[in-house]
């Protein structure tokens, strides 16, 4: 497990090792790891274990037996590692977008003279729905201020209570700089919610040092845990002993087998969970871990800047007519690379249709995910060729290429 | 699937099929599948295909080429087959402390005048805790009242904006008559939340002839869909309009692959989706759902009952010492038996120690579990006379039946 903690810049990862841990269906390059993530292969024999070994011959004694119940704190503190989050401070469970909830509605409470959470416009609208759906609950005058990304740290004023926002923007992936927006939120008394959708596992983070007060993420993109895996939540130790739950379920409770009628949270991070954890999707997402266990993710970083810039050259050497909208310095992006074009619905579908399988942002983006861990320079030449000869020679007819269909 | 809609006394469904579609471990009567129900075989090779052939080989493309973004919804239908509920009013996603949440969150919406949550010192805890984390945030003097499971009817007065009820008391098996109590919230200008975790597989419902608000359940209980398995939510056709979802998530929007900014809900019940569905979890529990096509609810209902009156029967002639705590006639009761016995917890111990799973619930309550599509009355007959050995000689010993230990 030493990978993750090398500070000299020799490269410790062996990419051709970690790319033999997934399947990737002959023909394809897979460029939408940064939706859903590829199958480890290691993920087959373990949910079978898990079906076969637990659920069928240990039945309600997995629970106990297969340490099922600790699972969310056992992966949570694995995806800290990736994180910058201390043991004990990461778990796991529910959706994304629940974890959202969860974090705003105990950041809204600690700032309760506070009416404003700032957000901006590259957020993914869940994050905001789920504010939204929050604050018409609460009924008390909140609001959200959405600004545009680059004027985020301008409008943190008295007002803001939190700042709720998404690392790495899901269209463009514009980064933000969450060390220095962290300190101009706590300069200005508001708290801090990140969105790690598009982080974790695509580049180093470091939380803690950030000095971040809540951070949230889902497992099933960079993480490769599958679709639909559990989503994880950080709480700064700080605030966690003062953290109330607004959803208060039994598995956050201090002691959920005594059945108290009265709800008491946890001590710790435990009071973050909601109910009865999903232990298959959990033996999936486990065994993606393990890839961990052999790369470094700041080789990762690394290797994931360098094809991102090479996919940028070949693509604009061969495609004058694509826009690159995502930042052109590395440094200052996350792990994908997009391109707004005029015909970026039918030519998306074109290039998938061709075995390189990108994905469309309404209205005019294709989106190119760059998963250092199971693709190389030549993957990005061959991608970039591929979409060359469709754009240059406009190769997407029929009617198939003009049906919007619904991709995540 | 003729058998779910029969209307005459012959069964119909064919029992020794039934129980072969499961996997029992060797030497195991399983009295525990109100907690977690055993693993349907041919959930192995269903989720082996969903890994290798769907996210293996489609990636993205499972999304829409194997339709699971269309899974909560189909998956609903056909849960609220076994529930008397139309298509299209149940969805999949979440726990069931989250779908709670939900549907009080909805209901005290409904009804803005009025303060009270009412419900029974037998209801699941961790539906106490979330209404209790809700009306916390909302701040406006709500309350949740909590009576005993015999003087709901009389408590419910014109205060009253929820009727917060489980259908089977999940440690003595006692059960609520929906349809009347229903009618009394009604009268009262109540609304009502009914959670069918221990009713749901086990005997019939019917939501919509009851006239039901809202219902929330569990499937990895009778419905046998795995541990941490998804969650189901009904809302009323005559109200789902007018929700507005608290938790309103992206895959509740009305567009959600439109990224827009602002949340506007979906028409119908998919409002209640909140974030990215557990494909993983739901390949198990749609294999799960496949014995319901080979069994009715009508018919394991029947046997349920005959089965634990047979139980009854058997242990009471050979356990003297055990007081039943579940409704004697077969009509009140789910399906369930449980016992106070003052040595519970070791003599569960030893019984399992002996191949007979059934459970504990603090202090002092034995809770056996009767799932007639896998268990049959020899089950109950050799049950009996395990436990009655045990508790006739006392069989108990040594330090592992001394201590606690964490059960669901």
């Amino acid at each position: 497990m030493t990978p993750d903690r090398k500070d000299n810049d020799q490269p410790m990862t062996d990419f051709n090792r970690t790319r033999s841990l997934f399947h990737l269906p002959e023909g394809v390059i897979y460029l939408d790891g940064n939706s859903l993530g590829p199958l480890p292969l290691v993920a087959r024999e373990r949910v079978a274990r898990l079906l076969c070994e637990e659920w069928g011959e240990m039945l309600i004694r997995g629970w106990n037996d297969a340490g099922w119940m600790t699972q969310p704190a056992r992966i949570g503190d694995r995806i800290g590692r990736l994180i910058g989050a201390a043991p004990g401070t990461v778990v796991m469970g529910d959706t994304l977008s629940i974890k959202v909830y969860q974090a705003v509605a105990a950041a809204l409470e600690m700032r309760p003279e506070r009416r404003v959470i700032l957000s901006d416009y590259g957020n993914f609208p869940s994050d905001l729905y789920m504010a939204d759906g929050l604050i018409r609950s609460l009924g008390r005058g909140h609001e959200i201020r959405t600004v545009a990304p680059e004027a985020v740290g301008g409008a943190l004023d008295e007002s803001v209570a939190v700042l709720l926002l998404t690392e790495v923007d899901y269209r463009t992936g514009r980064r933000h700089d969450m060390a220095r927006l962290t300190r101009a939120a706590h300069a200005a008394g508001a708290l801090t919610v990140w969105d790690l959708a598009h982080s974790a596992g695509a580049l180093p983070i470091d939380l803690a040092g950030a000095g971040a007060d809540f951070a949230v993420g889902c497992t099933y993109k960079f993480l490769n845990g599958g679709p639909g895996a559990p989503a994880f939540i950080y709480v700064s130790p700080e605030h966690i002993g003062r953290v109330r739950p607004a959803l208060s379920g039994w598995l956050g409770h201090e002691a959920p087998f005594a059945f108290d009628l009265d709800y008491r949270s946890g001590p710790g991070i435990e009071r973050m969970r909601v109910g009865t954890p999903p232990i298959i999707a959990f033996a999936a997402l486990d065994a993606a871990l393990d890839v961990w266990d052999e790369a470094s993710i700041h080789d990762v970083r690394a290797r994931s800047m360098a094809l991102g810039d090479r996919f940028i050259t070949e693509v604009e050497q061969r495609c004058p007519g694509l826009e690159l909208v995502s930042p052109r310095s590395a440094e200052d992006r996350g792990s994908q690379v997009s391109f707004r074009f005029e015909h970026a619905y039918p030519a998306m579908q074109a290039l998938i249709d061709r075995g390189v399988i990108g994905d469309f942002r309404a209205p005019d983006i294709m989106r190119f995910g760059i998963a250092p861990l199971y693709l190389d320079a030549d993957d990005m030449v061959r991608a970039a060729e591929t979409l060359g000869d469709i754009v240059a020679h406009g190769r997407w007819d029929g009617p198939r290429y003009r049906e919007q269909r619904a991709v995540t």
